[in-house]
């Protein structure tokens, strides 16, 4: 290719979304791209015409290296959507002339679900208005509710931080177990229940893992729950539970509302959720009488870096240099998937597919991947994930803490 | 010494606790100590004769460098505070019957202020008796609020935890610069700050850090923190603020019952704290109109061994070898203390102190180390916490997640 290359990163951030980018970058570069652009904030920041020229920043393979580790989004990100092209022309035709001045030949957009809708409206209107500009997705998601693929960029990483944390947080109740107490942990993933899940990773000859799991793909009965835990403590006096924020009842109703969560909704409609955790916890007091704690991973599950899993980190930098060669081979509108190849060894390899199959579907947990009872994971999602989180990687520590790299720091 | 050796461990867990456990187990092998028991839960075990023979269960050099990074108490720990010996004469002989029992010469108990206490009264009693029991403390807190120790095992570890959180939360919020928003991160310590002030170590060459840090040690006045959230949104959108959990106003209530908090009690009186982050970011969603973001750092401080100091791990195990060493030059009712000899390079030693000069005094933060506005804290501050974060300690990964050691896994 001879024209310039345009990425940006959009959505909830991962501990890995930037191995993605330098990915992206280095591919660009070997595939004999111009200039290799970085959107500041994703698409709402490029119609603001604020990017910045990639090189200017990346100096050395030692800034890449360090960016592969950077947790959160290095260029920033937005939670901007894209209206539909119809009745939206001039912000199209806007787009188009942002992209035309930069003489961009391929634009990249690393993201999840939300952002792929991006990459098929905007190669959608490019096909049907014959722009010559090509178009790439890069999966990205913690959530791992991406279709097609085997799984997303940024679940490893989140996935391997919430198992450690959970074996961590069972040593601790585990010490206190002279005491009946009921600890509950609350996961993100609002419709998915992958990240939840995860919490049974930390079952191991070491640690006698988590009680019971709540995912959001089964509808969540607080009175059977109360049951549930009333007949573990009959067994034993320290009971972990691992639920997803999105868990709701049969109707629907979240039960963070239950406990009077916040109203806010984001741009896409989504509600945001807090307080299950909390609420759950009261209830377990007044109706166990035992001592409870709630906790929330919060945002730490999509940026804690330091605990990224080595895997997920080539994976992601893979998927990033995957869809930049493709779009150097002339493909747009499309997105690449991991493939798992083997399981023993775990191998996995990429290809690109249709973004019209991709944006805007949700994966969610296969119901035979969750008991019956629909309070804990099988063997088979264990099997599925175990392999995600393998490998560390560790980074460079400057100061006794991991060294990021930081796009505004003046330089 | 030719007689037993017993150990245990009270109150809220660290990451290198059993650093300590192993420093005092492999010392009393080195001085001649026939067996080694360690309590579980504590007194509070301890009085209902639950104990083990550590040999049973440490049968090799690895079992004991795999303690040294499991997180929390390995032999179970307690809240129970040993009431003042007149007028529980019985309590206290039924103590010594069981110690008598056991052989026990030396017993050494690895805690905070509220363990040192039980210390203290343990060897007033057997010298007000003519015990011949010695007993010593181990110190181990994540508060840091020791009183003479120069810093307390365990609080480097959770700063190191802290601030690498801090650092990795601001990248996530930086991502998001396009949005004006707000972050009110919650970190643990009742009446002493120090852990709250680690949240400063997160600023460096790659890291604008905190924006406000709130101490205990200053009564907090929350328009006034309107206010300066408001001053400090005129120069940049993203607000990133620190808080403890027990900031409280000038007539002592505490930011955390002004949003309804928990009415929970311990043993020791303490009321437990949460949602002091939840109101203020409630607060100022109102009062400034922009998005919020509260986030509980939780149990994971004190637990997260997998950022553990290699500092910390290292001066955790010498604490317990020189209680263990110093018990066994005949010293009873003394607890040793951290001496820093130097800053440059970072040196300490240890000494033996009168546990009465230590039990039930707290250190807190001191107000020179807090700036005037007592919304931060002072270089001097900075520079005394920075070197306890130093190192880190690569534990065995299994399974893609660090390796444990477990009493309780039937072996």
């Amino acid at each position: 290719m001879k024209g310039n290359v345009i990425v940006g990163q959009s959505g909830g951030p991962t501990a890995v979304i930037n191995s993605s980018l330098a990915g992206v970058y280095k591919t660009a570069l070997a595939c004999g791209a111009g200039k290799v652009y970085g959107m500041r904030y994703g698409i709402e920041g490029l119609l603001a015409e604020k990017y910045v020229d990639l090189s200017e920043y990346l100096k050395s393979d030692l800034d890449v290296e360090i960016l592969k580790h950077t947790p959160a989004s290095y260029l920033g990100t937005c939670r901007y959507k894209l209206p539909a092209s119809e009745g939206n022309e001039e912000l199209y035709e806007k787009i188009f002339t942002i992209l035309n001045k930069l003489e961009i030949e391929v634009l990249l957009y690393i993201g999840g679900n939300d952002s792929m809708d991006t990459i098929k409206q905007l190669s959608d209107y490019a096909a049907a208005h014959g722009k010559s500009q090509r178009f790439m997705g890069v999966p990205k998601t913690i959530d791992n509710d991406l279709p097609i693929t085997d799984h997303t960029p940024g679940f490893g990483s989140a996935a391997k931080y919430i198992a450690s944390s959970v074996k961590e947080v069972i040593c601790d109740g585990r010490g206190f177990a002279n005491t009946p107490m009921v600890t509950i942990i609350e996961i993100m993933g609002r419709n998915a229940g992958w990240l939840t899940g995860a919490a049974a990773l930390a079952k191991g000859e070491d640690c006698e893992g988590v009680d019971l799991i709540y995912l959001p793909e089964v509808a969540f009965d607080t009175k059977e729950f109360v049951n549930e835990v009333k007949e573990i403590m009959k067994k034993k006096s320290t009971v972990f539970v691992a639920i997803s924020e999105g868990i709701r009842t049969a109707d629907g109703t979240y039960i963070s509302e239950l406990g009077g969560g916040s109203d806010y909704v984001d741009a896409f409609g989504h509600k945001q959720l807090a307080g299950s955790a909390t609420y759950l916890s009261n209830l377990i007091g007044s109706e166990v009488g035992c001592k409870t704690r709630a906790i929330e991973f919060s945002t730490l599950q999509r940026c804690a870096s330091h605990m990224a899993s080595l895997t997920d980190i080539n994976e992601a930098f893979m998927a990033g240099a995957a869809a930049m060669k493709a779009a150097d081979e002339g493909e747009t509108g499309k997105m690449p998937v991991i493939e798992r190849v083997s399981d023993h060894p775990y191998r996995t390899s990429t290809s690109v597919y249709d973004i019209h199959k991709i944006a805007n579907v949700e994966k969610m947990v296969p119901r035979e991947w969750i008991n019956e009872k629909g309070n804990g994971v099988t063997e088979d999602f264990v099997n599925y994930a175990l392999p995600l989180i393998q490998g560390e990687f560790h980074g460079i520590m400057v100061n006794g803490l991991p060294r990021h790299l930081r796009l505004d720091d003046g330089r």
